[in-house]
C-alpha cells in the first residue's frame, strides 16, 4: 500500500476508534513536510493533485460539481450547509440515525433553519416509505442523510433514499453527512444525484484531523454563489469557491491559509487509496468487518445494529456482555495496546463500544489483532460465553 | 532552542513570507506523532500542557481568562468574534491600518455588526485622539485593533490604544488581531486590559497552518456564554469553552475532533518559546528585524510603514526600488532559495514585497543570509544603488 518512505512510525498503542484512525507512515511523513508557502508553485501542484482525486473519491465526473477542503473538522461541514444552503426558515428533514444526525439538526436550527427530525429505531435506519410520506407531506430545502452514524455503526442506504427524493422531491437537496464513510463505503455522487457530501479528514481517508472535506453538485454551487445574504465568513462557499478552482487550475490564491502540511499528507493518502480501484477498497473493507463482526459473533456478542444489512463496514458498535464492567474491558483492552471506544448514543451510554475498522488497520491486519485481543480481555474481565 | 531530535527535515527552499514561516526539527517530527485517539491520555496531557502554555505566551494569570485551539486558521478567529460577541446591530469601531483590517470589518459585517472604520493613512498607525474622538462620539460594543497588519507590516501601540478605550468607553470590548505578532511582538493581556486577542499557528507560533488560537478574557466569555441567540455551531465559544476546560482540567471532551498531531506540534513550539524568556524573545526579534531593515536601507530601499516606530519586528514590507521589474526579483530571490511574498495592500499591490522574519529563521540565520541573497538578486536585475 505505500511507498518507500524514509519514515516509520514508531511502536505505539494502535488507535481503533471510528476517527482518528491509524495512518500509514508516507501520511505521517508528509505531515513532517518541509515548510512550504501557500500560494508556492510545489504547494499548488500538491493542492491540484489532491483536488483532482478528490473527485475520484466521489466517484464524480461533473466538472460543474467542486471539491472543497478547509481546515476544520467534520462538524464545520454542517455549518457549510447551514450557512450556504440553507435560508432562514427554509424546512429541512433530518433523517436520524443517531447521535450525528441529531447533531447535525442542532447545527442547521442555529442556522434558523426549520427542522423536522424523524428518528430511526436504535440500531436501525428509517424505512423509506416513512420517508417518502413526509416528503409527500412538506416541501423540504433539503434533506440530510447520515450516511453511517458513528455513534451506533448503522449505515443508510443512500441510493434508494435518493431515488425516493428524486421521485416524491426532485427539488429537495440531498446532503449527505459522509464522516464515517466516504472510503470505506460506496458513495457514487453524481450517478446518485447527491448534492452535497462532508466528511473529515480523521476517518476513513486516513489522514490525521483537521481538515473539513465536502463536495458539492453544480445546482449546490449555484445556490451557494448566488445566495444575497451570507451567514458566515470562514465557512463561506462564496469565498471558498474561486480558491478551490484557482488551486485545481494550478495557480495560487488567497482567502485564509490552508494547512500545508495536512493537505500534503491528504495527497498521499489519496494516492495510496486511488492505487487500488475504490470498489477493491470498499470490498476489502466489507470483507474485514464481515470477519470481525462474525469472530465477535462466536465469541458470544452482539452489535448494536439490528442485523448485518445495516452494519456498516468501517467500524463496530458492540453491546458489552451482561455482567461484565464495561470500564474495565476497556481498559484491558488499551493494556494490550490498542484504544477502543465506548459508545456515545444517548440512550445507551455505558451499554456498548465501538471499534474503527478503516483504512491502514484493515489493510495491516490489526483487526485480527484486536480481536485476539478482546477475547483476552474478555476472559480477564471474568466473561464467559452462554 | 530544540531537544534532540530524530528528524532533521531536508534542505529547502526557505520559507520566509509572513506566515507560514520555517519550522523547527522537533515541531515538524511532531507532526508526524503515530496516531493518538483525541480523548487519549496522551492527547489530553499535550493539550493540557499546551492550554497552560498559552496563558504564559498571553502574558495572562487570570485563571477566568480562558484560551482556546480550534482547527481552522486566523481568519475563523474573526468569524468567533462576530458570531459570539456582537449581536445583530451592535456598534464596531474597527481601526484599519491595512487589508486584513478591512476583512476583519467585512468578516463582522457577515454578523450584521454595524461597523465603523476608520483607516490610517498607508504605512502609519491612527492617532489616538482620533480614536479617542470616535469613542466619545458613539458607544461601541467593541472594537477591533490589528496589532500587526500583514499587508503594511505595521504595528499599533495596543497599550496605548487600550488605555484610550479604558478612560472614553471602559465599557467596550478591546479586540486585538494578533495574527502576526503574538509570539513576536509583546502583548500583555491581563495588564492591558484586552478582551478578545487571536492568532493562527503557522505565524510567529511556529506551527504548521491549520489551527485557530484566542484567547478571551472573564467579560468576553461571560458575553459570550450569555448569549440569547447563536450565531455559528462550529465557532461557538459556548460550545468550545466546556471543552477546552476540560481538557486543560486534565480529561477529554468531545465537540469535534481537534487536529490531534498539530496541537502535538504547537505543544512542542511553546515548549521551545518558553525555554527563554518572552521578553528576550521579542527583544531578538527587534534586533534581527532592526538589522535587516537597516541593511535594506544601506541597499537604498524603502520600507513602506513611515518610519521605524511604527514598524513591525516579525515582517517587513519593502517597496520595489524605481525601474526594476517586481516579479523578476521574486523570481530571482526565489532561484537562490528563498520564498518570499508579494505585497497584497489593494493601493500598493506590484509596488513593494513582504519579508516574514519570525521564531526558526530568526534563530537559524536565515534572515542574514536572504539580506544577501536580495542584494544579489537586486544586481541582476539591473539594481544600482542612487
Amino acid at each position: 500500500m505505500s511507498s518507500p518512505c524514509p519514515y516509520k512510525q514508531p511502536e505505539h498503542k494502535l488507535t481503533m476508534i471510528p476517527g482518528p484512525i491509524e495512518f500509514s507512515d508516507p501520511v505521517l511523513y508528509a505531515m513532517s513536510t518541509p515548510s512550504q508557502a501557500h500560494t508556492s508553485p510545489e504547494f499548488i501542484k500538491t493542492f491540484q493533485t489532491t483536488l483532482q482525486n478528490l473527485r475520484k473519491l466521489f466517484k464524480s465526473t461533473d466538472s460543474k460539481a467542486q471539491p472543497y477542503v478547509l481546515a476544520g473538522s467534520g462538524t464545520l461541514g454542517w455549518d457549510v450547509v447551514g450557512a450556504n444552503l440553507i435560508n432562514p426558515g427554509d424546512k429541512v428533514l433530518v433523517l436520524s440515525t443517531g447521535f450525528f444526525s441529531d447533531s447535525f439538526a442542532e447545527c442547521l436550527k442555529v442556522y434558523d433553519a426549520n427542522v423536522d427530525v424523524i428518528t430511526a429505531e436504535v440500531g436501525n435506519v428509517l424505512p423509506l416509505d416513512k420517508i417518502a410520506e413526509k416528503l409527500k407531506s412538506e416541501k423540504y430545502t433539503a434533506i440530510t442523510i447520515t450516511h453511517v452514524d458513528t455513534s451506533t455503526a448503522v449505515v443508510s442506504d443512500i441510493k434508494a433514499i435518493s431515488d425516493v427524493v428524486k421521485k416524491e422531491s426532485p427539488e429537495t437537496l440531498i446532503v449527505v453527512d459522509g464522516v464515517c464513510s466516504v472510503g470505506v463505503e460506496n458513495l457514487e455522487f453524481d450517478a446518485w444525484g447527491i448534492d452535497f457530501a462532508l466528511t473529515a479528514s480523521q476517518k476513513a481517508i486516513g489522514v490525521p484531523a483537521g481538515l473539513s472535506i465536502f463536495y458539492a453538485s453544480e445546482r449546490a454551487v449555484t445556490k451557494a454563489l448566488d445566495r444575497k445574504k451570507d451567514s458566515s465568513f470562514f465557512a463561506s462557499m462564496k469565498k471558498w469557491t474561486p480558491i478551490m478552482k484557482a488551486y485545481e487550475g494550478g495557480s495560487g490564491a488567497y482567502f485564509a491559509t490552508p494547512a500545508v502540511q495536512t493537505i500534503t499528507a491528504l495527497k498521499v493518502s489519496l494516492d495510496e487509496i486511488l492505487g487500488e480501484s475504490l470498489d477493491a477498497r470498499f470490498a476489502k473493507h466489507e470483507e474485514i468487518s464481515t470477519q470481525f463482526k462474525n469472530h465477535l459473533a462466536k465469541s458470544g456478542l452482539k452489535i448494536l445494529p439490528i442485523n448485518e444489512k445495516v452494519a456498516a463496514h468501517g467500524l463496530s458498535a458492540v453491546y458489552f456482555p451482561e455482567g461484565i464492567n464495561g470500564a474495565d474491558f476497556l481498559a484491558k483492552v488499551a493494556g494490550k495496546g490498542f484504544t477502543i471506544a465506548g459508545g456515545i448514543h444517548k440512550a445507551l451510554v455505558g451499554k456498548y463500544f465501538r471499534v474503527g475498522h478503516m483504512g491502514f488497520s484493515v489493510y495491516e491486519g490489526h483487526v485480527d489483532k484486536l480481536a485476539k485481543a478482546i477475547d483476552e480481555a474478555l476472559a480477564e474481565v471474568g466473561y464467559k460465553k452462554q
